[in-house]
């Protein structure tokens, strides 16, 4: 957990998981962190529960994956909640996972907001302050886009981050995420996702859109992308980052 | 927290609070123990947040009133659920209200089935096992009816209790609750319920509908009858139990 | 229903129904036209079927007021839906209402957006577009604001609108709604909310907060405003419109 | 529709659909008509509306699958409701799903219940009566199962049924289904799941776990069987009955 881009040989790769969409399995057996959902955006008690024993099992470290309670639309939709409501919304989320995680013998030992409210935050200040208050008092890092708003207010906060790249997103060369209606927003060939990734974890670049290279401070990056190569583009960055003698690891 | 009916000048008094229906203010100053909804039949995470601030406030312990998952149906529908379920519900719920609790400074001291589930678990073993064990797993005492199934399966499984009479509730003979559909079922008359109370918490004893003298173990009175007087019916038994020099307290 | 401000001496009352607070059954005898819940911001099919079965009893007509899905924020939080959503969920609540609402001998007779679903197509076209086009699509006319996109974009395609003005708040001298947060926002003397109600019916005028006259164009009057008072409001509103010969009729 | 087993050489196929799980696209060019969730168990209304879409474009005859209100279970659970909580859901769920056709160019024309709904009105009187209550006040036929309390209460109701047989489920000689947790529950090989088919199509029988044959009234097969072979089986019983002459059709 750093705030300041660094070349690093080591690298934390996460995925979301306990949505019950996509191969939870295969995931586990290929990255190092698990956002594992709490029921408000996807998944049942059950089902978390048997994701953090899988996740527990796999040594994969868990973090809450905490979202707007938009089950119908999977959390990707903006609310304009107040801060009461935001900051009791992610501690009853954190809490509840946290519980099923220590039954199994884990803990929870991160925050990632999901969806919408993770592009929210990016900007919103009223919002970014919610989730920072509220993972404060949960006692936990912060998993957030370098750059953001919840960054910025998190380090006021004194708050812990874990800073964040994605494998398979386009970069504008502000440093910002392509919008996903624009072209370049996603990267679909394995080769060149892996080739990324193992890039940011030796020298802590990232080539944007148009061929700017860029500084991003990565602590952990991630691997879900909504896409259906999940699986295969995961296979091909862990061969890549053992091939670059990059150490793989969470903590 | 005891297993056997002794005389005792002091009790417990408990009501639920956060389900957005009674007056928790009024409620909160007369009981020394808060059996706090947990979302899955009434209370969203911003009232329970409140609710657990004016608990901590007003020195009440905290309890989580764990339900099915049956908001429409106010957690009063019994539902045939598995062991793997029930146990995840329960953790969910409960660590839910643990972090909305510790972050305004209280705590979770115990857990109370509620509605059906509470109901279910005097006589359903696969059920109520499934609750001892989600409450064994979260290291709480578990609130329940003396001679249940619940209070049978806590005792081997060496999981502490807090045994519960019901003010305003019918007695059988067998000390059971007189179903509610059957004349008897609920003591309306607040004198007749203070009288049950300080009877109670001095000598152990209830007096079930047909005059027969029972011993009930009882650690925790429920001043929560479902019924329009709940608040006076509290304010009557608090002075009575005053009178008596009884000292009302929850530890 | 008409697009046109006139002069009347007919008018509707309109309050919202089946949310599990307030007093319907007061409420039931006052008003002409009952906004009934439709699940998704409020209310259990058991009680919107109750309270449809109370409002054909009394001879009021029923709409079914949607919202957006948000049943722990009331409905009051905006949400950024997409159209093919929003069509889709109001199209749903109105077809679950309508349901309800014909196996008690009733019908669903206009759709009266909820909430903040109601304020933001005030102004935002895709949204209020998608209203429009579910609203279209069910047969029914559409309760909204005088002067609203939701207006405008029903005009445009041919739907039947329900003007409406409200009872008790604030208006600019734009005619638009005092905001909650500004002084003026809410009438509270149940004389000068008659009064205002008397004036509008006969005249349609609306004062404004600094004292300008307004021609506001309404078929029905809004006595719900989420106000402690509001059945002793609708009864000085309904005795006032008696000693001014003003007919209170739905149709 | 009949009450009566007898030969046909017609034959209705359904199958669940719109529960976010599975291939509807391939089921709905396979069966003639789609049982359709109703977001109780399964479905958000925005799927709900597609599926209907495509079902009104496949020519696929709609019902709507009506479920008890168990989201996290998948409607798989017995749930103790009453009378009138089960006709207002029933009510609901089928109205809002009508909408949804309609909006599209179809309708719904029958009602199946899901799930542990399903099996529960196989016995259970006080269920089934409301079931039918709600049906019948619907103005649809009822999908149900030959022998069970919700076809008896339908015929002393005058309620049109239609009666369903099981493509994959192994049937025990007094003509119910064996249990999922015992031997010969489930069909696996997709010959023997056709070749049922086409025998309960030409003659109306079906040959039980120990080899006896039932005569069996049926309109239409369910195809669905919670099975991962669902389109496999699918494909094997139209081509079977293709080549057996047996029409395939709803109506």
């Amino acid at each position: 957990m750093n705030d300041v881009a660094s070349p690093s040989r080591t690298i934390d790769l996460n995925a979301d998981l306990g949505e019950g969409v996509g191969d939870d399995a295969a995931m586990l057996a290929l990255v190092t962190s698990a956002n594992i959902a709490c029921g408000f955006h996807a998944g049942t008690p059950t089902l978390l529960h048997r994701t953090c024993r899988n996740a527990v099992e796999a040594d994969v470290r868990i973090g809450a994956q905490v979202s707007y309670p938009d089950l119908p639309g999977f959390g990707r939709r903006f609310m304009d909640v107040t801060h009461d409501d935001l900051v009791a919304d992610v501690l009853y989320q954190v809490g509840a996972l946290r519980a099923l995680a220590e039954s199994v013998g884990g803990t929870v030992e991160y925050v990632k907001p999901h969806g919408a409210l993770y592009n929210t935050i990016v900007h919103h200040t009223a919002q970014a302050r919610a989730v920072v208050d509220a993972v404060a008092a949960a006692g936990l890092p912060l998993m957030c886009l370098p750059g953001s708003e919840a960054q910025r207010l998190a380090r006021d906060a004194g708050l812990p981050v874990i800073l964040e790249a994605f494998a398979d997103r386009g970069y504008t060369p502000q440093g910002t995420l392509v919008p996903r209606s624009e072209p370049g927003a996603l990267l679909t060939d394995p080769s060149r996702v892996a080739e990324r990734v193992v890039r940011l974890a030796q020298s802590g670049q990232i080539v944007a859109v148009d061929g700017t290279v860029l500084d991003v401070a990565a602590d952990s990056v991630c691997l879900h992308g909504d896409t259906p190569g999940a699986v295969e583009h995961a296979r091909h960055v862990r061969a890549a980052l053992a091939g670059a003698d990059v150490v793989v690891r969470a903590r």
